[in-house]
């Protein structure tokens, strides 16, 4: 269990209520997930957090599959239990299938291995590579 | 300047030669990056990451720009300068533009604050995320 | 379990047990806890670790609730569950509340955000924060 | 410099001049930082991130030379450079001298220091510490 | 469980089957562990890291057991329960006693403190570091 | 330059300088490297990590050389210049030459690879793994 106590739907009242309502309906699900109902614990942080997710995970230049995929990549380098089955579940739902979960472990895998080897031997940055876009 | 003193492009021969010229001819480019004229000072494992590399990030179910903006979450998460740099060089050669890299940012430093967050506050995985997909 | 057979109280004999003794006796509570059960299979470790502790947790320019919540934020960073569970059991017994605990867990998860875009843009260090106090 | 062209202060116009203003004065700054000058490439992450900034940074339970001694905790465990420097710079600003940067980083060491070795041992979550607080 | 279904030994045919046979033959160990029937969803990645690993392990320059006691160091730093419990085991099979483990994590801990502090310092490397051996 | 002023040689007094002289001889060395001079803005710090590094470091059942290749991948790992480069130093003095290193950071790339593929596949240890040694 979490270090607070969760704040059940039963007892969501206000705002902490409104925004359950709005996680249920923006993710289609009929359950408010444990990550929620601990921050409902810190109402302001609740509401900051539940908005700026809505809004990075919107459709936009890049598709919210993908968001996902960069998701489960970040939470996979961090050792984020919680966040990998969450996002994993996320993904799936959008279509992920084994081949692609295995590419994209292929590819987090492959450059967590080069960072630690890139750092170990302190290698310099390639001027060519140096540029603002 | 790294901690070993790099391979020069007139100074490799035998297996190494050949995979500064393979480095070239697949990338497209006239020069060899610091990293693999780093790692040709242990050819063996100049030889097993660059394969590893070639592989991995061939065009499969991801495409490759979607592979090197995962290259850039993961490396961006471990703080490997040589990494981001290198990653946002190759992105960008595949298209990538200021507002695709803004959404990337804003996705990965989203899920680096909720990782820390979700470990912060011990939050138990839902049941419903528990699946093998 | 841990990955090696942790020394018992019953068991505990020598400078093992006199730290024992000081560790029951310094925070006021009735058991040794696990890590020191742990450490105690390296008796020099233990004591190293155990006089390093007391010694940084000591009240000082900073007091001992700030410390222990520092200690969350940096145990949250880094994934360590045993050590979020003692730290937040040791912060609630100074008198962390869930208000509190929101806010630090607010903080801790912007500046994990913030971090990996900094590194993430890899962006330069302003001259005017250059300096040595 | 950074992998994005910055926007400087005489080109910004709209939302994200009115942003620059705010961080100037919300800070008491002449100039607006790095920082946002990156993030200003991609103005709804600028917006997001600094309106949360203000709130999370914002007196509370916690006062902000604790936050910033936060900040600095997590950005020297996720190495940070620019994180680092920034938040120092505010920290000293707040007040914080010598000595007490010193207990800081005497805290942040010995539980990154711990954080390895809990996990090093897979150390098991002593029940005591099991709690919602 | 996994995020994955994985391949059971009776499910494994062709590559995979090969690949089950030489890890319980080079390991001299009769099941095959979940680390490879999970990367058997994939299985040109369990190919690549299979043999990878294999060649990486194999006594060089540095002995076996070295290795494995280093993968502890990297498994314990990054927070992987998995690889912490599957490389102590090959470590303890190789000879490590609980003293050799309490020295190993003596050194972790130790620069996992100091990697913190120099960062937090942002202390400069100096020039009597600077060379390629 | 570091976040604090470091206490330069000539200004060293009582046990700073005892423990500024105790570096140079235990290590060899005719200066005092810059972690000391700037830990020594904390002197109970600087005695404390001074100490424990001696403690830690000298010949037991790892030899020293082994002892900092340890402490390489550990850097190597979180990302800390002024570490890799400082251990990288410290184990070429100890005899590692060009191919230890690469047998090392293979290793370290390696681990740092399986790593975060057994996170973000969550894979379940194997029962054969759970042992007190």
């Amino acid at each position: 269990m979490a270090t607070v106590k969760m704040v059940g739907e039963a007892d969501a009242t206000g705002e902490v209520r409104s925004i359950y309502d709005d996680i249920k309906q923006t993710r289609s699900i009929s359950y408010v997930p444990n990550i929620w109902r601990t921050l409902a614990t810190h109402p302001p942080t609740l509401k900051r957090i539940w908005l700026g997710i809505k809004s990075v995970m919107a459709p936009g230049r890049l598709d919210p599959l993908t968001k996902e995929m960069v998701a489960i990549a970040v939470s996979a380098t961090n050792s984020c239990d919680y966040c990998i089955r969450s996002h994993t579940a996320a993904a799936r739902k959008l279509g992920m299938d084994d081949e692609m979960l295995g590419e994209l472990m292929a590819v987090v895998g492959m450059f967590n291995q080069t960072n630690s080897v890139a750092n170990g031997y302190q290698i310099e940055v390639d001027e060519q590579y140096i540029s603002t876009g």
